[in-house]
């Protein structure tokens, strides 16, 4: 029996899922794969869980200078020190799994760069989706594919605060007080309800679906802070409810990345992704729609992502790296980031409640070539302000941001309340 | 680059498919994988798609006896003659791919124990869920998971017609002779509505999830033909929807599979899997739910898991093989295949409309430790017969069916209209 000895960078929520899974699946991991993982060293600044002393390390020397540790699992999260520690570990020869989304999305050529040279696997199934296989299934099981798009629930604490939203009729401000207490959400929640988290994620998921680098300064990025009960309620009207997609589309050269809350029909498949569910659609070329569901975070769900991983680093005898990494691809010189992709909106609005003002609005909007698909208008009282709804058909980005600029300098329009994307 | 040369065995749907798809992704699989793939000959009765004449091929020895084909897509159906022309190819040392549910779940050790012996490779993952990636998925990201239950949408044919029962309200027959018509189902449409197709793939599937072999023999299998407009109707009042769901679920030694139509709530995440669409839900330990949504049959699908297979037998080193296939394992000796598994039935039967009939109904259940959750009854009218349909709690199936028996034989209750499963 191959015995792997691992290890492990961070010892926190995943840190001890990891140590834990490969507690409590060692015996049958060994039985179906015929290798033995052992956590050797733990190197960590607080321990959520008991690890035996002997196991404990101070320094990154420690885990780089042992010649018996293999694989090097990175559960820290961070750019710094990771980045350093991953460095080294690679340079060291030692392959890597990590589960850092922000690093990765931000220093992917020159780690990947580092393990090509040395012959090191660096692997991150876990950056994506949590324990959703996500990468591993672009990789190794669409490869007779042209992935065409990805769009995708990707972040757990703004689905769970959408969910409750939804489901109880509450504030955005109270669900995320909640969420807080209950340690769904951090005490500064900007990553997740910023649409930070996805960004990153969406960054390593496209670049591997389309193959080729889309770095993180190509993603549109818009949070759910400005969703408002009205909203909530309003989709519901309209048979949508609202989610916090990252959206990747790839047409020929042209790609658009996008981050931003979206109302999909209530009978979309991710329509009835809730909690802290993740899933994530993609569309190929040969396979059609497919979908993937599960846990997008937590402690043993990651792990079980981390842990895959290693035992994929430790029996692939040489590694696989991104052919489009740092080469002058067939994609990537071309490539053209689109900023005016196509797609319908919510437009909810406080207007001036007299004869003449819808028609004012559709007379903007025609101007831009914007269609409009339904009116919802709680006319008819005697009140001087009242909220219209209009969704329109599909429309240019940047046709309805310039339209949007002329209903605010309307005389008859008070407030632009919301502007949401609308998926077919 | 790396050339690999194939050849095919049957040139109908699927064969057709990976034909195309090689043509048509080629080029960008070079790009990515850093192989060509060559279709070098074809072996077929009947072509559906214009093959060129110097890659039609006449007997099964022309793909055997030429040492540049290394790798064999098999995609004819049946047992014979694939199940000679696979072993006559592994015996061969060529790796072979193939798609054959049928073929895989009744001979699967054999064909296994030839390519051990040879060193071939030998995949299947098209065999299960056509373009879903489910038994990648099991074997190369949930490997640090023990699989505790699998439940499962994996016949398309069947979840058309029951689709189409529920949008629509249309009888089982009407339905079934539209999807004859629309070339949806067979002529002789016995495999996929009376659960056969759904029986070679849960075996397949299950066996990979819980790292066993689980023959066919040992699966319960009914199909969806008794399946009324009335029981559509009355699923629709209790919030749920029928779907023919493949199950397998594992306690430690004790293992159940079964195939029958299910009862499932409509917030169910298989609940929205809807018309020819398939849908895998898995629990692991680590991962909790995973759920793999796509199509499950269909030319083009099914061919990027073909040429995915086809991808992976080139690029593998040494193949892997179940090694739980023909070894005394540590499952399989002590398995328990558990026929008495516990659930929630729906019960509708047509009952005597007189005052303490449901009092009998409640006694006889009472007596087998079967409780009622809920009860539709049409009563308060003069007709002498009227319907009564009961939802249980959680029970004994084999107590359930002993309480069918007397059910039968008691003076208040005509007929058994039918009795679904209720998964929670």
């Amino acid at each position: 029996m191959k015995e792997i000895k691992i290890g492990i960078m961070g010892m926190g929520t995943v840190g001890s899922g990891v140590y834990r899974v490969i507690e409590k699946e060692g015996a049958y991991i060994e039985h179906k794969e015929g290798i033995t993982l052992t956590v050797k060293s733990v190197l960590a600044l607080n321990y959520s869980i008991p690890i035996p002393d002997e196991k404990k390390v101070s320094s990154i020397d420690d885990l780089i200078n042992d010649d018996e540790i293999e694989v090097i699992v990175e559960v820290m999260g961070g750019i710094e020190p990771a980045k350093t520690f991953i460095t080294k570990a690679l340079r060291a020869g030692k392959s890597v799994v990590s589960a850092n989304k922000q690093l990765i999305a931000n220093h992917w050529a020159e780690l990947e760069e580092e393990a090509k040279k040395s012959g090191a696997g660096f692997y991150f199934e876990a950056s994506v989706g949590g324990g959703i296989p996500i990468l591993r299934t672009v990789t190794e099981s669409m490869q007779a594919n042209t992935i065409t798009s990805v769009v995708s629930i990707i972040n757990g604490t703004t689905n769970y605060i959408l969910t409750k939203m939804t489901g109880e009729g509450a504030s955005y401000e109270d669900v995320l007080k909640d969420a807080q207490a209950l340690g769904y959400a951090e005490a500064d929640p900007t990553s997740d309800v910023d649409g930070f988290d996805c960004m990153y994620k969406l960054s390593i998921l496209a670049s591997m679906a389309f193959h080729c680098r889309l770095p993180i300064e190509h993603i549109y990025r818009e949070g759910i802070r400005n969703i408002s009960k009205d909203d909530i309620n309003y989709a519901k009207q309209l048979g949508m409810v609202i989610k916090l997609l990252a959206i990747a589309k790839r047409d020929g050269e042209c790609v658009e990345l996008r981050v931003h809350p979206t109302m999909i029909s209530a009978s979309h498949p991710l329509a009835n992704v809730n909690d802290s569910f993740n899933a994530i659609m993609l569309h190929g070329s040969a396979v059609d729609d497919v979908m993937l569901y599960g846990r997008g975070a937590g402690d043993f769900p990651t792990a079980s992502a981390v842990v895959s991983d290693v035992i994929v680093a430790s029996k692939t005898e040489s590694h696989k790296y991104m052919t489009f990494m740092n080469r002058i691809g067939k994609l990537s010189p071309t490539l053209i980031f689109n900023k005016d992709w196509k797609t319908s909106y919510y437009l909810n609005m406080s207007v001036k409640n007299v004869p003449g003002t819808l028609a004012k609005i559709c007379a903007i909007l025609g101007e831009k070539n914007i269609s409009i698909d339904s009116v919802i208008q709680n006319g008819g009282n005697a009140k001087e302000y009242t909220d219209i709804v209009i969704v329109t058909e599909d429309a240019y980005e940047l046709s309805m941001q310039a339209a949007v600029e002329e209903l605010k300098n309307s005389d008859v329009i008070k407030n632009i309340n919301s502007l949401i994307r609308v998926e077919r």
